[in-house]
């Protein structure tokens, strides 16, 4: 007997006909003798469609009523799909964020888990029934607020409870058969991989293959968790996310990942003196933006340097008012936006012990005419701002380069 | 400086355009010096397509899980009018039943408020915030689940926060002026009274007349909360529900109400011995059925008796398989439903002192031809169980025939 943890994301419970095959398949994960804790998203369309409203409401919504409004989304459908399992004639219960005992911090929208008391949800359990949790939500440690964990926050709610019940699998249930070398919608002959490691999976979720939430892959390197992402239309073997071994290593390149959820943030004729830089990536930082790439230029006066970086493209209109009111504080020249880029990145653990690779990544880009805007790297993967128009034929270039269609 | 509690029920925040109206109408009371606390019922519609997707998958979804389910739609309406007033300008908090402390029974989907530790709330109203509660909802005292108060909750919700808080008033905002003579829908001369005693609006609220949910009034009755109805649409003096007063009593009869929520249940011959009735009777509360009407006829054989009784017509069903159940195992005769009866009540404090009202009442009745199949009577107000087809008909003539359309 197994202890399960799966996971539902929007579309594998975006209809009252998939919860009943999505309840059918619990029931049948259950009478085969596991445990089966199971985490919802909320039905596809319904987060944008409370999104929507409040946008309608106010320009800006306030975060901490966001919170309350979006966590609703995932409290129905973890309520509909315990229903069907009941009526199907097998024992669940649903239960919230706070009723597992999710605790986060106190930044609302994107909040991070603290610590689960997974009791209540044992208790359960060990009564013989199947828990069905609403995803995404915690309660703040300090003021009991309800408050969500950003985009993709089921995967973490779901890798994080697996984590708390050293749950044998945590399988995440999504609308694709698993993690490609590249997203298929754009390479035909992308194919599925059967296994990947944490920190190449951590790589690729942070650059905007949108399988898995970041946080949850970092949960699930963390505590060991081997997560399995496959699909709830086919249920056909998936890709098995587990800790890196001597396979892996022999590919140089596993994928590549675009992200257009970029936005590019200039601060012209800045102060070239020690503390300046800090200054303005603590203000950014301190307003909860995160900071991607980061390039300093020195100018041609050798007293000032313009500083560019990228964000999240839905966080630059917020960045860009930081940016302003600090340009005046310090004096600065002027602060520009481009939301027109996008990050294409190569991915391998193998490339630790193969040089290379940045120098063929380059040239592939140099032979489209591509520019490349901005260049940042880790042990692993190695990412090129671009503009956002060559998003396509630079992923479909680079599949090609690294040969990622071949077995 | 007031303690303002408002509750807004479903058609009053029904659209955005309303949440606009409401919220714009609730900064405007704060900025009159109050303190504010808005409670909120769900969109109205969203309650109903809840629970047409739980029926949908389940005939008879589980009041636990309906509980999650339900309690979302009063969740959004409060987060989304609380954004509105910080779009507005105007500082405001939303906050579920849980975190303005409402504790209650465990009897899912119509549990009882057991406790209020208004804490919370008061820390923020000090804080100069408005508060915006979600309606409808609390958690149970000892597993912590969610819980709902049953259809009208919101009012319950909102009097008994008014209680808790010593409120100076609890204003009641719906889509109608105020309480009536009688349903303006069936009797178009009714009048709006400008002020009702707790106890006639009592019995008016069990008899069907759903401005305001039954318990709301009995906690304004206990707690004294001065309790004014009104409209969201036309912002015009409405209804004060407070304590009796001499002028009320010099008025016979203060309203008509009917109630078409209604069926009748009857077991045929039991045995007619002490203890057998109470049996019955236990059975039906064990299973959170309320008993209305009662009516035990002696048979011809002097042995058996038959018992009827009314319910509410939602939870027919549900008795009749208690009744069916019992009937088998007190060897009783058959049993029978008819869903196809209707109360008609008449109301006032003034009976007490006036009598000859069940008299007339009955020979309005008999005029027009309209057969009595059950009675029930309290101090201060007559129902009769009529066939429901005769329902318009019986209040229109009642109305007429205690003079309520005069002044």
């Amino acid at each position: 007997m197994a202890l399960v943890v799966q996971k539902y994301g929007g579309t594998s419970v975006g209809s009252l006909e998939r919860i009943r095959i999505v309840a059918q398949h619990i029931k049948e994960t259950s009478e085969k003798g596991n445990k089966v804790v199971a985490i919802v998203s909320a039905m596809a369309g319904e987060t944008d469609k409370l999104i929507k409203m409040a946008k309608e409401l106010s320009e800006r919504p306030s975060e901490r009523e966001m919170d309350l409004l979006l966590s609703s989304g995932e409290r129905i459908s973890s309520a509909l799909v315990a229903i069907r399992l009941n009526a199907i004639g097998a024992k669940a219960v649903a239960m919230t964020g706070r009723q597992c005992g999710i605790v986060t911090d106190e930044v609302h929208t994107k909040a991070r888990i603290k610590a689960i008391d997974a009791e209540n949800i044992m208790k359960h359990l060990n009564n013989g029934e199947i828990v069905i949790v609403a995803g995404f939500q915690g309660i703040s440690q300090t003021t009991g607020d309800v408050t969500t964990l950003g985009r993709g926050g089921s995967d973490t709610t779901a890798v994080a409870i697996a984590a708390a019940l050293k749950a044998d699998v945590c399988e995440i249930y999504t609308d694709v058969d698993g993690i490609f070398t590249a997203d298929p919608r754009i390479v035909k002959n992308a194919r599925k991989l059967d296994k990947i490691s944490y920190s190449e999976m951590m790589e690729l979720a942070s650059l905007g293959a949108k399988v898995l939430q970041i946080r949850s892959v970092e949960f699930g390197m963390k505590y060991e968790v081997p997560i399995m992402v496959l699909s709830s239309f086919t249920f056909n073997p998936g890709t098995l996310v587990t800790k890196e071994d001597k396979d892996m290593e022999k590919i140089v390149v596993s994928g590549i990942a675009q992200d257009k959820n970029q936005a590019r943030l200039k601060i012209n004729k800045v102060e070239d003196k020690p503390g300046v830089a800090a200054k303005i990536f603590d203000k950014i930082a301190a307003n909860n933006i995160n900071v991607d790439m980061i390039v300093q230029n020195v100018s041609d006066d050798g007293k000032t340097t313009d500083i560019s970086f990228t964000v999240q493209r839905d966080e630059a209109d917020k960045a860009f008012d930081v940016l302003k009111r600090l340009a005046d504080e310090l004096k600065a020249g002027e602060v520009s936006i481009n939301k027109d880029v996008a990050k294409v990145s190569v991915v391998g653990v193998g490339m630790r012990s193969h040089p290379g690779v940045a120098a063929k990544m380059f040239e592939t880009l140099a032979r489209e005419n591509i520019n490349i805007r901005a260049i940042s790297t880790s042990e692993i993967k190695i990412s090129c701002l671009i503009d956002e128009k060559y998003t396509e034929l630079a992923v479909r270039s680079l599949h090609e380069a690294f040969g990622l269609d071949k077995e």
